[in-house]
């Protein structure tokens, strides 16, 4: 493991939904996690291996809100602590797995893998349209990809892609010559482009009844080191006078949040929430079945070109305009990550 | 390689009815071998790769006693000597391939892989009961588990385990909190339990007629590096006045034969010896069911261990009191291993 | 990458019948190419990885002669060079990638993987009787065989194997105890038996409607590093009294023409070009099948050699006499690989 990810931030784990009272196994950042629901409703993350011979919990009974290991029936309560050990009157104080802060928002169980103490549920993102009256949030998929996480991030700070690689949902030719804009901050990177009087890509051509030519945008905004939200949109040409009232269009925000399975895997949890045909449930399925489309195209580049990494070590490769942001965004990540070792080290 | 595993000892290779005028390839102890029976019906096996250019000897032909590369021809002799080179008359001091003591006993063939002179075919392993009057012996299966031979021995020395393992079939959770006795010798570990007055387990149940509570026993027998004899049984509770009278009840003797195939895998060929119903072929094939269930409980659980050890090479673990027997199981081999080295050296 | 090959010659890349419009992927000597036809009819290849992400080039589009690479549509012509950047108006030098010679020849694309300036057309291997009348040539298969390419190139200098191995086909026992002649010359090998007066063999028999024994002839032909032709006939016992009049028999030459894929693949491109039947195309699916039976027993025979050699790799083998052709054939890869270091060296 040599994972270029800070410790003290919000993950996304996993959906709400997949956290019940049956024992679950997920992994994030090499970690591999028991995950289940306290009978009071709480969500609980513990080592998936209990410390006497390695079994994995998950494989175990949910007793109340503790976890009887599956061989030998030691039990761990909710905090970790060994509670019981059979045919063994004395616990040895050792006897514990680590336990992890989690909280639930938006749909998704979160986890903090760092400094329990500095766990504050506040720090979770939020984008307030979710949730709010007049803009309608839907759950999508959690997909698997195989490649590092900050590779996906890559994709997720790079608009330009959009025309060659999303030709059927999110992208057409309009947009090939137009170069990406962008603003640099602490924890992230924002970068987008308009494209003006041009068609409508297909995705909002089926929902927006246009007449004519469409202005259009897409803003790519990055939070280091796993929040990714988009936010693009259509209106008939040159009725926004000023970018700040996308809202007078069609407008979707894709949120993508990040889990940094391992070095080799990523998970993209993705939701969308748009402001538009609030109460038709069929539009979320044609819209699920466009993305799901658009971000298994993303999928299949991000793992081929990580097949052709692996195979060129040493290859050398060139940067282009549009690369400013992606770097950006993986200096950002280095830095949390190394004022992290500093802290521990002046510790 | 780094199989900690004594040379000069009998391992169980494979079921006798597996050694027929057909070539086979067995694997043990990192060895691949071609294994056959001579014409007269004698048991073989040699190194399973022609010394000329290493194609496997078992994709060859049997020529009598002898095998025929199905490359180039070269032939060898069963106790591995080259006997002809096609259109070569002269054949090489060093055309040979090695080959290995074989006996039989107890339905298994029995290999051993250290010194040839010092293979005495009393030393294998041997139970009084199987073949005796009274008892009925029944040979179960091969079943291969992706983990090192001493995993599964540990889990065949613990009579803990069954109380959270095996409760459609060995166990129930009447022995979780009673503690396992144990004895160790320079060979072995001997390891027990008794449960006074309890229900009887699902096995017991079927054939058992019991009308109220039973005592029943575990008796964990192991023998370095390679021999487990599980001795256990039931009776109405009361009428064993002396541990030694177990022959007065229901009484099974599983035995657990273990191939150390390489580092990462063993084979446990198992067999059981039992008292009862000894003319019902049908309650052969019932215990045969039972078994499977409860050895592939115990496979999966070692597999699962075995996965969760090597993401985490260097995790701490808690040792308990279950543990001491599995534990000096561990330091006898390394005595045997070591005592192996250092006669080596002084030679 | 450890593959012992030279660079300054033509290895055989695939069959011309694979090279179209639609981009494909090959790889040879541990190099991924994308390779496709131009307009004209030109056979190109391009290294297959994009310099700006490593996206394949073969998940692009073609353009004219061009390819678009498929993520953000930087696009390459023939030569290598970067013609366009979207959104970009700015080229950098370097933004090419690497193209490779291509001849096509005998029905098969050959690449020089060395200096372009050295690739001579005329040094790629020819058979006189390819296309020439009164022979008729047929293209076989690719065959993929999960070794390296000098371990089929040391069967293919060794006719002794075909007593043992190709028994329907290609062999029979009559052969079994007669040496092997041989001369050895800069580039290559020749490796021959004659067995006088035996029966034909399975795939002769069928054709030749010979009355008693014949005499037949194996000339094993290899060129380094990548050639290897098989002349192979009968006659009727006595009417061939000079070696050189094989012609006056049923005659083939079946051609290996290998491509070492990486250090553990190579592909077996064959064919095979015969004196007889010429105008019967049921004959060639004959011997098509002969031929795909006999290629086949070789490709599981080195298969299985390369996963004992594996599992051993301080594996001691034996020399035979039938191995002065496969070693010397070894030696002189060897002396071009060396040649090669010491130009690149002095330069």
């Amino acid at each position: 493991m040599n994972l270029l990810a800070p410790r003290n931030t919000w993950y996304p784990l996993t959906w709400s939904r997949n956290v019940t009272r049956t024992l679950s196994r997920h992994r994030i950042l090499g970690m591999d996690l028991v995950v289940y629901r306290s009978e009071a409703g709480r969500a609980i993350a513990l080592d998936d291996a209990c410390p006497h011979r390695l079994a994995p919990l998950s494989m175990g009974k949910l007793r109340g809100d503790a976890i009887e290991c599956g061989y030998h029936g030691m039990t761990f309560g909710p905090e970790g602590r060994c509670v019981r050990i059979p045919g063994q009157p004395v616990i040895p104080p050792n006897a514990r797995v680590p336990s992890y802060p989690l909280h639930e928002k938006m749909g998704l169980v979160w986890i903090w893998p760092g400094e329990a103490a500095l766990a504050d549920p506040s720090l979770i993102y939020d984008l307030p349209q979710h949730g709010e009256p007049g803009w309608h949030a839907a759950e999508g998929d959690a997909l698997r990809i195989e490649t590092n996480y900050l590779n996906l991030a890559d994709n997720l700070c790079d608009p330009a892609h959009v025309s060659f690689v999303h030709l059927s949902t999110l992208g057409n030719s309009a947009s090939e010559e137009i170069p990406v804009e962008h603003s640099f901050g602490e924890r992230g990177v924002l970068v987008w482009r308009w494209i003006k009087s041009a068609p409508p890509i297909p995705l909002f051509a089926k929902y927006g009844n246009f007449q004519g030519h469409v202005d259009r945008w897409h803003y790519y905004d990055y939070i280091a080191p796993c929040i990714a939200v988009i936010d693009f949109g259509s209106a008939d040409a040159g009725i926004i006078a000023d970018p700040a009232d996308r809202g007078a269009g069609l407008r979707i925000f894709a949120c993508h949040f990040i889990t940094p399975v391992d070095d080799n895997i990523c998970i993209d949890h993705w939701l969308h929430v748009r402001n538009f045909a609030l109460d038709d449930a069929d539009v979320v399925q044609r819209l699920h079945a466009d993305f799901r489309i658009a971000f298994n195209e993303d999928k299949e580049i991000l793992e081929r070109i990580e097949q052709v990494a692996r195979a060129r070590p040493n290859a050398k490769t060139i940067r282009l305009a549009i690369d400013a942001a992606p770097q950006r965004m993986r200096r950002i990540v280095e830095r949390m990550v190394a004022s992290e070792a500093e802290a521990r080290a002046s510790a």
